[in-house]
């Protein structure tokens, strides 16, 4: 008998997607960050998303409960970010076996409560229900000016590939960027502000998986540099700092990508803007979908695989 | 140590609701069926509410799988019915062993996208991920002209208390009205559309504890006649056909209240509206909010207490 685990995440949503059924006023529907709604009368388009944090799979039994309160809504907000908009309110489904120490209830609510003020959101209800295992489902709900979201099918050949911040080890030994991250929310307003960005996605599954998303939506293929990926301080202490940088989730850093014309007016704004934090170019779009290469400076090219995380499957060889 | 199970859901969500932080745009927050949003410009408020079916509480490993993904969005727009909108949108969060058969989550997504489609709905997206047990959380996005959303706080003394259909034992020996009720949309848009409803929630965890809450945020009491209540078919054939009416959680219909001088008016519009489906007369709003009294024709009366269902405690005595 087939499995989830015979066909994997992805496999499973490329067949639904097209699937499922739509309805007026929706701008972009499934496959995107974030879902893009356009109500008549208004400036602003809403962005909505939704995003589970499960115990064993985005927290463990002794992660500190106020930071799976805080991933929760930073991992949802992150998907409004990454189409360049302002995150406002939430709603969070909780789910927990009915032993669960109250004490450890109750600093997840406060670390939800906290992390919203810090980021101006409002909580808008949600529901409480008895399960298995610990989880928050977080929809999050952002406000952007109409027709400004940047979607992940915007990238056109001979556009420079970006990414924010450095790549890798979200997780390992005992890192904890992966509940600390800083979604990059500034960034990704001022990218689709100033129309900087033709595409953007913030990285959950690794480099290589999100960018071969952005490639699929806009139908393109793409060099990256090797030795151009910004990697983490965290991954430069593994063994394979550039397989981490490459295949690991939970970055959160933002990759877009930017008209090879607005290149030099964009770097000098980021600059400006951002003085401490890089933003790298690590490729360049080209328009074969199938020429999708990883370039070693004394290697011969390698071919760009989804290696990051997928939900249901064995890591990838 | 103190655990969830010992103070159980509403008192969790009790503590919880007042400390949610708010944003400007929030014409209702939490504590009611939906959240009520608007956006400047627009002649529409937003209804928002989010909702979990989980294996081994909403449904049971032998539930057909169709029937498990149709209860998943009509359990989501039956909080949309209840303040009188149009539902319009869904996100979608499966959460699933990697051990599921392929079969099984084929057949739940081919319910959602069947109900999704009976009822007009676009699926915007939503997320996959692994975890211990079968889980969909949905969020469902709904409209409603500005400003006639029927909240629960605004039943007032002398109002009279209505419930549509017939109540209890939606689980029951085999009993699948938790799984095929219809949600009552059109009835909830004709109460809000007409302003013949003062007040209204949707009955998903039992007369008595729905009841209750309406009662709690209109800040007032009831008197509700046992023989008055309607008792659907397979309450009446149980050893306690008025307990289950009262206790039984996931009846999805609609309890509401109307104006004492609108009654006639309502009741008319009402019949000829509905021919088919009761709005039974079952009490009054009174203004003391300690006075809850079911009223039997040849007992004393005895207090009304919420003995329905809530997540994290075993079920009241």
């Amino acid at each position: 008998m087939k499995t989830l685990r015979d066909i994997g995440e992805n496999e499973l949503l490329r067949q639904l997607l097209p699937r499922l059924p739509q309805q007026s006023g929706t701008v972009t529907g499934p496959g995107d960050d974030c879902a893009v709604l356009r109500l008549p009368g208004t400036s602003q388009d809403l962005l909505l998303t939704t995003d589970p944090v499960i115990e064993h799979q985005h927290f463990t039994p002794d992660t500190p409960p106020r930071l799976i309160g805080r991933k929760a809504i930073a991992r949802a907000i992150s998907d409004i970010a990454a189409m360049g908009g302002v995150p406002k309110w939430l709603l969070v489904n909780l789910v927990a076996p009915a032993d669960s120490p109250l004490s450890r209830v109750r600093q997840i609510q406060n670390g939800l409560i906290q992390a919203a003020k810090t980021w101006r959101l409002g909580i808008l209800g949600g529901d409480t229900a008895e399960g298995n295992s610990l989880e928050l489902h977080t929809t999050a709900i952002g406000l952007i000016p109409r027709g400004t979201a940047i979607l992940r099918s915007g990238a056109r050949p001979r556009d420079i590939i970006y990414v924010t911040g450095s790549l890798g080890a979200s997780w390992h030994q005992g890192n904890r960027h992966h509940l600390t991250f800083q979604p990059r929310l500034k960034a990704g307003q001022f990218l689709a502000k100033h129309r900087y960005a033709t595409s953007m996605i913030d990285l959950s599954d690794g480099l290589a998986t999100d960018l071969t998303r952005l490639l699929d939506a806009s139908t393109c293929g793409a060099h990256v540099h090797a030795d151009a990926i910004p990697i983490s301080p965290a991954a430069r202490k593994t063994d394979a700092p550039l397989e981490h940088a490459l295949s690991d989730g939970e970055d959160f850093e933002l990759l877009f990508t930017v008209s090879l014309r607005k290149v030099r007016r964009f770097e000098a704004a980021w600059h400006q803007c951002f003085p401490r934090l890089p933003a790298t170019r690590i490729g360049e779009i080209l328009s074969d979908p199938r020429r999708r290469q990883l370039l070693h400076p004394n290697a011969p090219p390698a071919p760009l695989h989804p290696t990051g995380f997928q939900h249901f499957s064995p890591p990838a060889p």
